[in-house]
């Protein structure tokens, strides 16, 4: 058994820092690394890139809205050639900042995200955008989402994502953050729940039902001192039970 | 004998539309696509290349600086290290929408071309930033400038490119538009000097003395009809005299 | 009777043109200047503002989303507070140009109205960001919507506009641009439909129902000769019917 | 004898956070406010001005050039009248956000404060984009800058800011920070600096020669601790010597 650990890095701008980048980085074997329209710049976008390539970890563009005063997480009512051309660009420009002008994966960010995983058109936008730089280049989404759906139709790689920090709806969506249930703080109960979800390739929802899902990737945190210590609780529980972290 | 005509497309942005593409497209044999910092947008770029792919002629980027309101026309107090990376971001970003992923050159914008040719730290920042996404991809930069020399000391190929409706000093600047004799409007003299430039491999500065420069290409316009006219002048004259218009 | 002929102006961005502003200018009695944010900058912002005091007309902020791009035409999912600061913040920058540091009226601009017109937080966001500036500074907003019943509350002054060109729905809601009745084209209908408003304070909707409404101002365009000429033709039925145009 | 305190707050933007604005606030008589271009965002500075407000001290616009990624500290080659309604803009932008509709001073900010005290012209458009709001509106300059000629020349009031963190040259610049002596980091002496700044109106040049000049402002930082503790023995030091921090 294998799992593959994610996290947003590079989020810092200009004269602006944000992140553990320095210490998340050792902690995980893929990264989502912002893309210059809600988090990132070209010099930031450098370094992250290759800070990670030292790690040997994979490498993923991280697009989302061109949205910095609300760092993507505002949803934008763009049109759909709009979104693929704007995924295009910004998977573009990371790529360029490699060694090898091929990049690991892509995972769209904040509200572009959580839009495509319920809108199957706009998913569709996303995956067309990937697929214009590189139809081998694999999407990162949401379990089960319009994303995974999405990548299918297109034809292009994808990799299943979960969240041991949130509670999940029967119908395998996440608990929206409006409910006080959203969200798991105890690293203990997240390290166990993740465990499961890759042992019995299922997870249980808010409503007690069992909900099937494949878990190749687990979204994990740097922002704070209480999120690394969450990623150091599921790592150490994953050894423990022999699951080896590993990317794709 | 033969010479590159190239242009700069795509600089419409959003609702805004500027330029006439779909008829200089036609009469020039590469482009200079904007990177969306400057001018164009995810879309313009998207639509730019595929009409220059369509049109089957050599497609390059056109980065500049971040500053739409000044068009790239304002210089910009950056650091080397924070030019390279906004070239090798803008530069990934068009090569993202190309059928090949492969650009044909690269031609700095505006203030970023001017201040460049003059400055051979900036002209370096540039050159590295274009060799970090292809080393093999050509840098188009005035014929004798700083452009060049960086080109060549950092080892990237490069194009010289020379400017028909421009006045030379007798050190092979460009006399500054400042100047009331700057510019020269008339098509058919615009025609005999490129001509000459191409026959003779030197240019009169207004001091009258001769210039060595080698046109590998010619910088055209296509803002408004008088800009086309001396386009078609242009090319006219060339056929004439048995120059064929080719990339390279 | 009387009526307040209301255009979008100062929409041009930097190097890019756009719009009639020379010759709508003369045929309104009131305009609204784009802020920054969606169109316009500190420079078009200054020209205009002193081409609409040489007019003598009302001179309006027509603020937007922070989306050049998008031409402040797609929503964005920003929260209440930032919409209100957004306002104030963009009221405050076109105040700060006019000689009497008062402003006429503000009017929001593409989809934050089109939004805010059926949205009553939103519009109250709208409203409350209006009043931070200026308590007696009146709203312009589509007649009987959400925008005027925010304004009612807030209890800022308002005008309520009417469009002759578009379509109305038995709510009173302006048909949706997805249908193809939603515009009005021809000069003559326009024209009789705005007298008639005006002396019967009624719109008879899509499905024959008279529809009551208070038409305070018109909204007419400048972008093209054919806008221009339903204008033209606008104002003359006006004049023979012994409608007065004037602002509030 | 009486002196100003000033330092720079509202820097924040969006998601990111910068400043110690809750602690410095307490120890300045004066604030300069970021107005959305270089830093700062229309929610940062409702807020920002707010607490100005409580706190009871001057509060005055920070305008710097429309470069977020440099903080506003590269010079941008802009025109004279780009630049003027560049700070009219945002100053009007700041002013909507008070109370009282009425700012106490306008600083500009990082690069374009540098430039314009060298750049009698510059220094001019600077004055004039202020003058444009309000002609009663005092501008904060180095001391014995261009900035100071060019309030004299264009009739607004003005303050002459000192930095007693900073070394002078005999000519009255400060020594650049490219030099190893440009800025003094001790508390104690900084202190003594100003006190005798203020009690002999001269400071002594690295040339060891004595300049004259007038210090009705000190510029104080409150970006980390060590700038914190400063702030704090200047205040005593001032305090001491029977100095009272007051604002103009």
């Amino acid at each position: 058994l294998k799992v593959d650990l994610n996290s947003d890095l590079g989020e810092s701008f200009g004269h602006y820092s944000i992140g553990n980048d320095a210490e998340i980085i050792n902690l995980v074997t893929s990264v989502n690394i912002a893309c210059g329209f809600h988090a990132g710049d070209p010099d930031v976008m450098a370094q992250t890139v290759k800070k990670a390539e030292t790690a040997g970890i994979g490498i993923g563009a991280h697009p989302g809205y061109s949205d910095l005063q609300g760092f993507g997480r505002r949803r934008m009512n763009m049109s759909l050639i709009e979104v693929q051309h704007m995924i295009t660009y910004q998977v573009g420009a990371l790529e360029a900042f490699t060694k090898t002008k091929k990049l690991h994966h892509v995972k769209p960010h904040g509200a572009l995200y959580n839009a495509a995983a319920q809108d199957h058109e706009l998913a569709l936008a996303v995956c067309r955008g990937i697929q214009a730089v590189d139809s081998e280049l694999p999407l990162y989404g949401l379990a089960n989402s319009e994303l995974i759906n999405a990548a299918k139709e297109v034809g292009i790689p994808y990799v299943q994502e979960v969240f041991g920090d949130r509670n999940y709806e029967a119908d395998g969506t996440l608990v929206s953050r409006a409910r006080p249930n959203a969200v798991i703080t105890d690293p203990t109960t997240i390290a166990q729940r993740v465990v499961k979800m890759i042992e019995d390739q299922t997870v249980t929802a808010v409503s007690g039902q069992k909900v099937a899902l494949k878990p190749d990737s687990v979204c994990v945190h740097g922002d704070n001192q209480a999120a690394l210590a969450i990623v150091k609780t599921l790592r150490t529980a994953l050894k423990e039970d022999g699951i080896k972290t590993e990317t794709w």
